[in-house]
């Protein structure tokens, strides 16, 4: 079949607006009509060439949401009219690491998927010409259709707006994500935001459901202020009117008899290594978890003096915020349905697929939290 | 009183064993007669002139177990006759630290601490001629008696022998509070151990009571690895004998249907900030967890791509084990007392205090577990 999809022909250059073929569904997959899909910084990222692994051309987007139309032989979990969410992080349920359940990283379809192939190393997407194009994060949403493994599909309800949950297809899973399933915060805890994008604010209103006490945002653009406080932000430091992020963080809070601040909680949401380090460091001495979310660019370095692990600091990331899709996004649409998550006023843009390149401009130019093309 | 003690007088000087006046317990004080005490790289690292924090002159010493002489005012959990393990990581039960329930690292004593001084901002030492000298990591336990603050005591049973049990005030404990309460091994775990001195020996047979599978032990030395074999390891890699010790380790360790390699659990215990990276970088994507036991030289930094953390390795640090000195050290003991711990056959050294010196040389050399001086 034809479709129509915004590609990214080179790395830097706008996406093209074009029909392409789209092959239909092999065993295990499912062909998906997309309705919806959020505009994420790490397409971004990969779009503007600075993702090493970046393969072109490719049809970018992973935060969608849409119909299934089609499903091919053998796949039994889901039929045509089901809603769905891709997943760039899929849930086989029969891997070591889904088994393990200590992870959520599925290793079913890793590295086809990290070659831009479908499972059986093919691509479904081609130019009128024939040549293949590249799928994304083994999802594509920046076309109105795409061929999905069933394994990396989360049947949601029916009832849920498109232009809403596809954000749950990677920013809000993600954001709230580190802090319930990766950092596992608690209430009356501290906590310390880096980066109020589209991610940074999920973890906000992640550490406002997990009851914590202190929400300190830290961004260059004061702007992120009044947005951060909207959804539960209750401290600003702007690293640019400061001497040191990390002692004006420290100084905020400064607690109990023996006045060592700091806090319990750290979340890199910028990508940059250095606000990586001050994340670390700004974390309370003995328990502070601090949590990378931020794809660096290629060959930068996380670094700190190893005494500040050997004091009780702990540093991890998360990927898809630990999230286990198939199981967890049917959740957080309930969720967002039930008005536990705040998702709507998160939705700062609307475009149609021929406006997708100003979607990325309004990212850089810091107007946006999602921009979001409806088909 | 007068008591003889191995006086550190300047940075990098061999120690010099003479006389000192020793001043009575004030309040909240205790005097012990120290029976042993062994020879920890620490101390070393201190002697040395590595350590930027070290003062001088000192006593150092920190891995002790002796008699309560005299107890100062107010003093009530101890009383002469007590047999005690001085701690370097006191529990004082009441500060913000300790009432966490998340770290070990008390704080009530942690300023004077760190500036060689008792509580009160003073020494109970002093050189013959009045020149004070400073306490280290609150014990100095280089000296035949020595005054320490009752929170910084474990009380332990009396029929636990001093030449021993020392060792439970540094080595054994970190060690084997590395596996048990920081990085919280589970039986069937895998697990990777860099240096097989008197800390990463510990660690193995903390490996080993925790039930782990696989315990890969990895030395420069290769006469490390009969020792470690001792003490259950099952592998042992010798980083110059490969052409990476990640990957040596990543494929011993591949398992699962989708062979991905990687130990579930490392731990430093080298000090060497090249091979703590690779400690954290050859545990298990998804899961693994790397904890960083030695004592960096000035100055060294760890590093690392983010993305490590970012597909689910955690990296942490210990410091005493995270063990709390009061509520775990006398546990240890009646461990070693029953046979669950083994230590005779670590202390492979014994020396009298005039010999202390020679405890360095034979650390240097590789050839003591560790060396321990009866007084
Ligand atoms: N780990 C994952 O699963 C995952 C998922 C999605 C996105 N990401 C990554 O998360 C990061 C954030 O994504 P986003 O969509 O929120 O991006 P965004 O561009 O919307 O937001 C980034 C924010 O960080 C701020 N910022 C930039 N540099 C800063 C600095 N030095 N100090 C303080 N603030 C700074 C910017 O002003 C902006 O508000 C990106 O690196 C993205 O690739 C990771
Ligand atoms: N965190 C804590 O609470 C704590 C407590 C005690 C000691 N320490 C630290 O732990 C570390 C180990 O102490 P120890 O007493 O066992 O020292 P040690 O000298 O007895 O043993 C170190 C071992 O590491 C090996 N080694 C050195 N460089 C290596 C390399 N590049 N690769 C592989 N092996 C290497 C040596 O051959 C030796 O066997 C030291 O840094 C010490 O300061 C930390
Ligand atoms: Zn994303
Ligand atoms: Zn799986
Ligand atoms: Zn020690
Ligand atoms: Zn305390």
């Amino acid at each position: 079949m034809r479709t129509r999809a915004a590609v990214a022909l080179e790395a830097g250059k706008p996406l093209e607006i074009m029909d392409v073929e789209l092959e239909g569904p092999k065993a295990g997959e499912v062909l998906v009509e997309i309705k919806a899909t959020g505009l994420c910084h790490t397409d971004e990222f990969t779009r503007s060439g600075a993702d090493p692994e970046g393969l072109f051309p490719c049809i970018l987007g992973h935060e969608g949401a849409g119909i299934v139309i089609e499903v091919g032989e053998g796949v039994t979990t889901l039929k045509p009219g089901d809603h769905v969410i891709p997943l760039y992080t899929p849930e086989c349920r029969e891997c070591p690491s889904c088994l393990s359940g200590k992870t959520n990283l599925c290793t079913a379809i890793r590295n086809t998927q990290g070659q831009g192939l479908m499972p059986d190393g093919t691509t479904r997407f081609k130019m009128l010409d024939g040549t293949p194009i590249y799928h994304y994060m083994g999802c594509s949403t920046f076309a109105n259709h795409t061929v999905m493994p069933e394994i990396a599909l989360a049947k949601v309800r029916d009832d849920a707006p498109f232009d809403k949950i596809c954000y749950i297809g990677c920013g809000v899973t993600t954001g709230i994500g580190a802090v319930i399933n990766t950092a596992g915060v608690e209430i009356g805890a501290t906590a310390a935001v880096f980066g109020l994008g589209g991610i940074g604010l999920n973890v906000i209103q992640g550490l406002r459901m997990a009851g914590a006490d202190m929400i300190i945002g830290v961004d260059l653009n004061d702007d992120k202020e009044a947005l951060g406080r909207k959804f539960g932000m209750t401290h600003f430091v702007n690293p640019s009117k400061v001497d040191s992020t990390v002692q004006a963080i420290v100084d905020l809070t400064k607690r109990g008899a023996d006045q060592i601040g700091g806090v319990d909680y750290s979340f890199d949401a910028t990508g940059n290594v250095q606000v990586m380090r001050d994340a670390l460091e700004c974390s309370h001495r003995g328990w502070g978890v601090s949590v990378i979310i931020g794809v660096a660019p290629a060959g930068a370095e996380i670094s700190t003096r190893p005494f500040q692990l050997v004091t009780g600091r702990v540093w991890k990331g998360t990927a898809f915020g630990g999230a286990k899709g198939r199981t967890d996004v049917p959740k957080f649409v309930d969720w967002y349905m039930d008005g536990r998550i705040e998702i709507d006023s998160m939705i700062t843009h609307k475009l149609t697929l021929d406006e997708i390149n100003h979607g990325f401009d309004l990212m850089h130019e810091g107007k946006s939290i999602r921009a979001v093309v409806e088909f």
